[in-house]
């Protein structure tokens, strides 16, 4: 699993996270399938660019926040 | 053709000749095979993240700069 895919799941996650939203939730938003969400989330699948802007018009953010080299973590 | 895919591969197109590369070298630079990069220019194909990763190491940019929402254009 490349590190690429890796931080685009968990950034996906996080960023589904802070608004409180389920996978499914995320998934109908995002016009996919929720099980493709959990498979991105858990770095188990590669994205194309068009599921990143899916997912970053549905989660309300550039492309670029999906796309961080590092994935924004928390505090602590 | 989704915008994005039209976008991202003028972004493609833009940087490659901001470094007067020529398709040959940046496929080199990438790891990618030329005609992958032609196709990816004329919004043929749909590139993954980690078609995307290799391109921005190659080109030396942020992977955020090959997925503006508008291709960065020139002046006049």
């Amino acid at each position: 699993m490349t590190e690429v895919v890796r931080n685009f799941g968990a950034a996906v996650r996080q960023l589904r996270e802070a608004q409180a939203w389920s996978q499914e939730q995320l998934a109908e938003h995002a016009g996919l399938n929720r099980s493709y969400i959990g498979e991105i989330e858990r770095g188990r699948v590669t994205a194309s660019i068009i599921t990143v802007h899916k997912l970053a018009r549905a989660l309300d953010v550039p492309m670029a926040e999906l796309l961080q080299p590092e994935p924004v973590t928390g505090p602590g």
